[in-house]
């Protein structure tokens, strides 16, 4: 572009409905204006929706497998989830599946996880006014708590190393697929892709998304129930918010 | 997600297809495996497209007004173009229209412009296999020799303030629709999106792009002439290459 020092969305009056494709981006936004939501479909923050409806007290997530050892030698209240090429991290109590995130095992539990892209978002949305986390499986429950905020929203998605992905891009259509319909959000450029492309997602998410590079990679790691998993839309309302270094429950 | 260390498009052995969303994501591809296409179609590129398809000996493209005017000092040989706000900077040649570029104007001549984004994705691009220009201006013939290079090819948008933007996206998913028909390519997610928004907006590239938060933007700047300018299809088959700091007709 040759124009220079237009702010964008300037003017409006109306609340900001933003999509950040990448935390790479996240510079780009002054993060402590919005409710961010974060976004990492296939699998931490589906994980993490259905951990904490299941009665996980908290979940904790970490960047390094180091930084859940850790957790360990500060006392038994932790359950350690780490997965590396597909496998349990040995000496861990579970990997990243959903499947580990049930009732039987994480009620009242504190669960200490590791991420990568997911935590990179949430580290660096941590001076937003609210951060919470979004999934298919808690959409409109998610969606309905964000329309009475009268907030800018930013939906930050994970992305797949510091990149676009498919996946979380079509999730935070959905959202604005949801809060459009009050007409009150004012949407900048990569939220409107992000809605037209969840147009098309819509009719069949997993299909969908089984044409991207992403889908692939998720076969060949034998973790398709997981993925099929993650694209069940609204069987949990709890909404993961983050209060200091925890996920607990909001609402 | 969780999983790494799997690199993009792995094991292909089809040439890939892929897109860099913004110039702030460009350090994560290798620019040297691709032939890099700049895309900053409002207005950059179309301009450039524009201006050797009528004769220009060269455009070179700079970052600052200040580094334009250096070039005044180098002798007579050269037309300067630098806009800001809207309007024709003092003492220059002309601004950043299209229509600014006819043969009436630059041919034989070189022109130094100013571009912000632009430059950018340029400057980052410098190692790559070939460097070419696009717009929807050159679209077919910029996609027809792509075609036959058998190289992989990375479409770079200069985008919004390093922000993904609409239109060259848009113009992106439009290279993709013209390369994809040969099957030969794999796509990335971005690649992915880009093609299904162009489908989305192909019908009617000006209604489609018009949504944008850009569009307004451009009205308000009283530039709609360049913008509709700027979504002409194949009115050009001139292919800008560059050439150390010089772009310069390849076809």
């Amino acid at each position: 572009m040759f124009i220079e020092n237009i702010p964008a969305l300037e003017n409006s009056k109306s609340p900001s409905l933003e999509v950040c494709l990448t935390p790479a981006l996240l510079s780009l936004y002054n993060v402590e204006n919005y409710i961010v939501v974060i976004i990492d479909i296939f699998r931490a923050t589906s994980s993490i929706c259905y951990g904490i409806e299941n009665g996980a007290e908290a979940i904790i997530p970490v960047a390094q497998v180091e930084e859940c050892v850790a957790y360990r030698e500060k006392g038994t209240g932790y359950l350690l989830a780490a997965e590396r090429d597909g496998s349990v991290v040995d000496g861990f109590d579970f990997g990243n599946s959903p499947f580990s995130y049930t009732a039987e095992k994480v009620s009242g539990k504190t669960v200490v996880l590791t991420t990568t892209n997911g935590t990179q978002a949430l580290h660096l949305s941590r001076k937003a006014k609210k951060v919470v986390i979004g999934s298919f499986l808690n959409l409109t429950a998610l969606s309905n708590w964000l329309k009475v905020q009268n907030e800018n929203i930013l939906l930050v998605c994970a992305g797949w190393k510091n990149n676009f992905n498919l996946e979380d891009t079509a999730f935070a259509g959905a959202v604005i697929d949801q809060l459009k319909a009050s007409g009150q959000y004012t949407l900048d450029d990569p939220a409107i892709a992000a809605y037209d492309l969840y147009q098309l997602a819509k009719g069949d998410i997993p299909a969908y998304l089984s044409k991207t590079s992403h889908g692939e990679r998720m076969r060949k790691l034998g973790i398709e129930k997981d993925i099929a998993f993650c694209l069940n839309v609204d069987i949990t309302t709890a909404i993961p918010i983050l209060d200091g270094e925890k996920l607990v429950k909001l609402v």
